[in-house]
């Protein structure tokens, strides 16, 4: 779909930054439980993948992301083996800043992708956006339900889904315009990257 | 199938009515655990249409009521937003009462229908019974665990699943005789709201 | 694809004993959290079939093992009504290192068959590993989850997910050389099997 050589670079190398930064957070929370490895590998898979398993099944797409590209999974699997260092380690070289744009830059990329990959398959606008949050937070909402608690995007009132509604939203309508679906694609999901970053940064809470 | 213009209304009108209790139960477990109104949208669409989704996973069927019908998905959306005031109206306007006789039409039509659409598709009996219960109940199910509880349904000795069955079950014996679907699907609907409520009214519980 | 009428048999013997050990753990969580009849059908269901079902919505596999077979889901239903005195029954005659036994012979056998029909699936090497995991493990899961809990398997540093990967691992090794199918099966769920008694006899433990 995406032809422009310079930005499927970009655009690859966000991904795997993105499906770096839920397995993470995946991690971390696996250590607060005090897993054990195995148990570590299929909380990080759960936060990494879920959302876009669950887009999968739901409009009947396949191969599996992580089936086509099990690479990730087995990276992961090693990772898992090796947690507490990995955590040790990104604690130390990453900003806790770094992994909050990462999980970002992941939440703009998975909810996007789902919207655009639910409009191909011609579901109706709402769903398409839906989909697209549903994407983009699920493995988050799996991660917090296999280690009990209520997930943390549910009630957090920091923006969260809700930037992810608002670029999803974004995205249909400039799929209205001559706009270049590559051009939709990078801002919609700048758009859900800056807006989850801003009202971070300014501390804006949502109604509860 | 059903072609009576005149049940035809009252069975949309009732759906309705089932889609409404089942989000506003959500509604209400959200403001308990003090979600944002992202996150109660969740937990609302979640428990709407959580059932009738799952049951169309395992008998592949699509689109997805909720894809078919997005205006209730829109409409809860909206609603999400303003549920404190949802909620003060509601149980101003409507009595608990009221809010259950709604939940229980649900169960029975959300019930049935699964048992119906099962055996269209050709499950076996017993399953077909299964898939219609599950229809009914796992929507309340996902409420619950996304709330991080134990599901009230599974825990609570007031039987609900189980008028769930009981009315499954005459569905089938009924399919049996030369009884118009049409009417079936009435008797055993009301069969299941009815057992619902008498129970509840006269404090039957299980053992357990 | 098997064609031994005496391994079949041996075979068949070991599914239900599996099922039937996977059921009885669903119904000591139930009667733990004091579910009512029909919670602990829905849960040790759940526990029984959850990870061949998972394993078949993503495989695209049809009809469900708890269909075609529904003479399980029966026998479930009715000692799911009979539960506390299945039960004392069960504690009285059998030792609870009969329903560890029958519990490991599950993970082998279930994980065995995930791996293998993964790969009859045409799935890449380390998928149908997590496959095979997957479908042992997760049954065990939505019982935890069901009953609010993080799941044993998550957190017990106990090996028993580790042992379903070995397995896997093993059956595709083996699956690379001439020996015969029916005989890999045989060895890799033996080998999960003593793999699972003997950590937990030697109490071996993966760190956390």
């Amino acid at each position: 779909m995406i032809e422009h050589p310079g930005l499927m670079l970009a655009l690859s190398i966000a991904e795997r930054l993105a499906i770096f930064a839920y397995a993470i957070s995946g991690f971390i929370e696996a250590r607060r439980r005090r897993l054990d490895p195995v148990g570590t590998f299929l909380v990080a898979m759960a936060t990494a993948f879920g959302g876009g398993t669950v887009r999968d099944v739901l409009l009947e797409r396949r191969p599996f992301y992580w089936v086509e590209h099990q690479n990730y999974a087995l990276a992961i699997f090693v990772l898992s083996f090796f947690a507490p260092v990995v955590l040790k380690w990104t604690s130390r070289v990453l900003s806790d800043r770094a992994l909050l744009v990462a999980d970002a830059i992941g939440l703009g990329l998975f909810s996007i992708s789902g919207t655009s990959l639910a409009m191909s398959a011609q579901m109706p606008w709402f769903t398409s956006v839906i989909m697209g949050v549903a994407t983009g937070v699920f493995g988050g909402i799996l991660r917090d339900v296999l280690c009990n608690e209520v997930p943390l995007i549910l009630r957090d009132s920091r923006p969260y889904a809700t930037c992810a509604f608002a670029g999803c939203g974004l995205y249909l309508l400039l799929a209205q315009t001559p706009l270049d679906a590559v051009y939709n694609v990078l801002l919609s999901t700048t758009f859900i990257l800056l807006a989850r970053l801003l009202t971070y940064r300014f501390d804006v809470r949502l109604p509860h």
